[in-house]
C-alpha cells in the first residue's frame, strides 16, 4: 500500500454528500469530467453481443483511479485480520492450486446511467458496461477455510492496489462480502481471461471474481484480504454502489445484477447518430440476456409496442448470458425496437425509468431506432 | 461486399456539408451523439504511456461503423484493377510470406479534438487517441510488384469490409495512398498485434498499417485493393479527413502524424475530475512523444509556464515514440504542467489552439493541473 494512505487517510462525509461527485444529478448537459470518464472507461460495443464469450479488448472496463502497474514476480496476496494463521500467497502458490476455467458475465452497476433524467453525475454509461470472459481461477473458500477465521470475523474486506480520492475520501478501492458470500463455490480468485493472463486493465495479476453481483464486488489488482469483525465503512462499500432517492442514505446497497436483455443493432449505422438503416424483408434479431438474480426464463422483442416472444438459448455457463434470436418481417418506414427479459426470480425489464440518485441498477429496456427500407 | 453498397450507394453532397455530421463545430455541450461515440471508441488511459508497447486492450479504437464479423477461413484479399495479374489471398498465402514484426505508434487524426472551441461535431476525443504496438505482417510493396501495377496507375483504393453512412454518403470505409506512398518499405499487410492475431477491433484478420500516417490510413478489415487510374472520391478520402476552415472544401488532406508528447498524469487522481495529487519533493514526470514528419528532437517540460528540458530515449522503432522522462522538484500549491515536443522538421507543438472545421491533427500541448501538499 502507498504511502499516501499511511499519511493521508481521511474522510469528509460533509463533502461527500453535498458534491455531486458523490453521485448527484444533473439536468444539464454533459460536463467535461463525464466526458473524460467516457473516455477512459470502455463500453462494449453492442455489435460484440454476437460474440458468445466477448474479446478481452472489447470487455467493458471501470477504473475508479488510475491503472496500477504491478510487477507479478514481487506481487503477493497478504490474508490477515481476524484469522487463526495469516497467509501471504504468491501467484505460483494461486497457480499452483486447483484451476476452474468458467464463462461469467460482469455488467457496471452504473450501466444505463446516463439514460436517466435528471442524470446521476459520474461515469455516464449508455449500455454497453457489459461482457462476458472466460476466466480461469482458483475457488475462494479453501484458502479462507486454510487461514482458520475467526468465529466472531463478519465480512471479507478486499483491498485493490488502485488508490485516489472519490467524494472527498482517500482511500484504495476495496469492497467487503459478507462470510456466506465470500464462502461461495462459485467466488473465485481469477488470474486469467479468454486463455491469456489477466490484461492490467482487468487485474493483472489477480482478481477476486463474484459471479452474478455487478462488477464493483469482484476487486481488481487484489492486494490483501481481511477478515474483521465489524462491518466494513470503506467508501466504495459504504457511501457508493447504493439505492437512494437523494443524496441521504443508507438506503439499499447494490449487490447482484438485475436482470437485462440487449440486442445487437440491426442493419448499417450512420456514423455519428448511430441511428441504423435495415433492408425490408426477415431480419435476424438477436440479443444476450442475464441476471444475477435467477435464470433467464424469458425475453420478448417490442416492435412499436408489441410484444413477442423470443427464441432463447442455454446460457453459455451458471452465471454467464443467454442468447436470443427472433425473425422480424420488417416493413418500410420508422420502427422502435425493444427488448426486455424476465428471471426466474419474477423480476421483469420496465420500459419507463426508475431513478435513483447515485444512477445504479438502470436496467429499462432498450430502445433502437431503425429506418427499414 | 456487402449488397448494400451495390443497391444503395449514393452521394450527397449538399447534405454532407450542411450537416453537423460531417464535422460541423459547435459551442454548445456536448450531444448525446457525442457521448455514443465516446463510449464506443476507446482511448488510451494517459497511465498506459508508461509502456513501451501498449497492451492490446488499452490501445485507442476508432471504429466508423459496426466491426466487422469475419471468417478467416473463407476471407481474401482481392488485389485487382489498372494491374496486369489479378491476385486473391489467402490468410495462409499472406502469413507464408517474409514476416516482420515493429512497433509502431497509431493516432487518430481526432486526437484533441474535444478540447477546441467551437467544437468539431464527431468523436470527441480528449487526449488518449493513441497507442503503440508491435505489429507483425509483410510489406505490401513486393506484393504490389507480383501484380504489375499499370503505368498509368495512381493510386491504390484499399477498402474495408466495415460499411455505413457518414454526412449522408453511404459506403464502405475506403482510403486510398499514391502509388508511391504504398509502395514506401515501412508500409505492411499486419495479421498481429502484440504477439497475438489481430483482435476483432482492430481488423481481424488483415488490416493496412501506414506507419507516421494517422490512423484513419491504416484501413482494418481489409478485403481489397484496387489500383485506380484517377484520384478516388471516396467519402473517407475526398471529404472527411481535410483541414477546414469551414464547410467548404477541398483544403489539405490529413497525412502524416503532427508532433505531440503526453505525460502520465503525476500522483494519484480524483475520481471524478481525474485532478492530480501528488506529494512535494522529487517527483518523476514522465511520458512520450513522437511524429508522422521526423525524429523527436526536444521534448521540453513547463512547470507554471517556465520550459526546462527533459531527457530523451532513443525511440522504440522507426515510426514508435520515444520516452522522456524529468525530474520535478514539487513545492506545495497548485501548478500547471505541460509538455511540448519538437521533431526534426522543425514543427513544435504550441501552447493556444490552431483550430479547423473538423477537429483534425490538434496537437497543442497538454495541460495536467496538479496539487502539491
Amino acid at each position: 500500500m502507498s504511502r499516501y494512505q499511511l499519511k493521508h487517510r481521511h474522510r469528509s462525509t460533509a463533502a461527500t454528500q453535498a458534491s455531486p461527485h458523490a453521485g448527484g444529478p444533473s439536468s444539464g448537459p454533459l460536463t467535461s469530467e463525464e466526458l473524460q470518464l467516457a473516455g477512459r472507461n470502455h463500453s462494449m460495443p453492442l455489435e460484440a453481443l454476437r460474440e458468445d464469450i466477448t474479446p478481452a479488448g472489447l470487455h467493458y472496463i471501470l477504473t475508479h483511479f488510475d491503472i496500477p502497474h504491478i510487477d507479478a514476480e514481487t506481487w503477493s496476496l497478504r490474508i490477515g485480520g481476524a484469522v487463526s494463521r495469516e497467509i501471504e500467497l504468491s501467484l505460483d502458490d494461486i497457480m499452483a492450486r486447483p484451476a476452474v476455467t468458467t464463462p461469467v458475465t460482469l455488467e457496471c452497476a452504473g450501466n444505463g446511467r446516463s439514460l436517466l433524467k435528471p442524470r446521476p453525475l459520474s461515469t455516464p454509461w449508455v449500455l454497453g458496461a457489459v461482457g462476458t470472459a472466460s476466466w480461469t481461477g482458483t475457488p475462494l473458500a479453501p484458502i479462507l477455510a486454510s487461514s482458520g477465521l475467526a468465529d466472531d470475523a463478519v465480512e471479507l474486506v478486499f483491498t485493490g492496489a488502485d488508490y485516489g480520492i472519490q467524494g472527498g475520501t482517500e482511500e484504495p478501492f476495496a469492497r467487503s462480502l459478507t462470510v456466506a458470500e465470500a464462502m461461495r463455490p462459485e467466488v473465485m480468485l481469477v488470474y486469467g481471461m479468454n486463455g491469456s493472463p489477466l490484461p492490467p486493465q482487468h487485474g493483472f495479476p489477480l482478481r477476486l471474481l463474484v459471479p452474478g453481483w455487478y462488477g464493483m464486488a469482484s476487486v481488481k489488482w487484489l492486494a490483501s484480504i481481511e477478515a474483521v469483525t465489524g462491518r466494513f465503512e470503506g467508501f466504495q462499500q459504504a457511501v457508493a454502489y447504493h439505492y437512494l432517492q437523494g443524496p441521504e442514505g443508507p438506503g439499499l446497497p447494490v449487490t447482484r445484477i438485475r436482470v437485462r436483455s440487449l440486442m445487437v443493432p440491426p442493419g448499417i449505422p450512420d456514423f455519428f447518430t448511430r441511428k441504423r438503416v435495415v433492408e425490408a424483408g426477415p431480419v435476424m434479431l438477436r440479443g444476450r440476456a442475464w441476471s444475477g438474480h435467477g435464470e433467464i426464463e424469458r425475453v420478448e422483442v417490442g416492435i412499436d409496442g408489441e410484444w413477442m416472444p423470443a427464441n432463447l438459448d442455454p446460457p453459455a455457463g451458471d452465471f454467464a448470458w443467454s442468447g436470443w434470436s427472433m425473425v422480424w418481417l420488417a416493413t418500410p418506414g420508422e420502427h422502435e425496437l425493444r427488448c426486455r427479459a424476465m428471471d426466474s426470480s419474477g423480476a421483469l425489464q420496465q420500459t419507463t425509468q426508475v431513478w435513483n440518485y447515485q444512477g445504479m441498477g438502470n436496467n429499462m429496456a432498450q430502445l433502437v431506432h431503425v429506418t427499414v427500407r
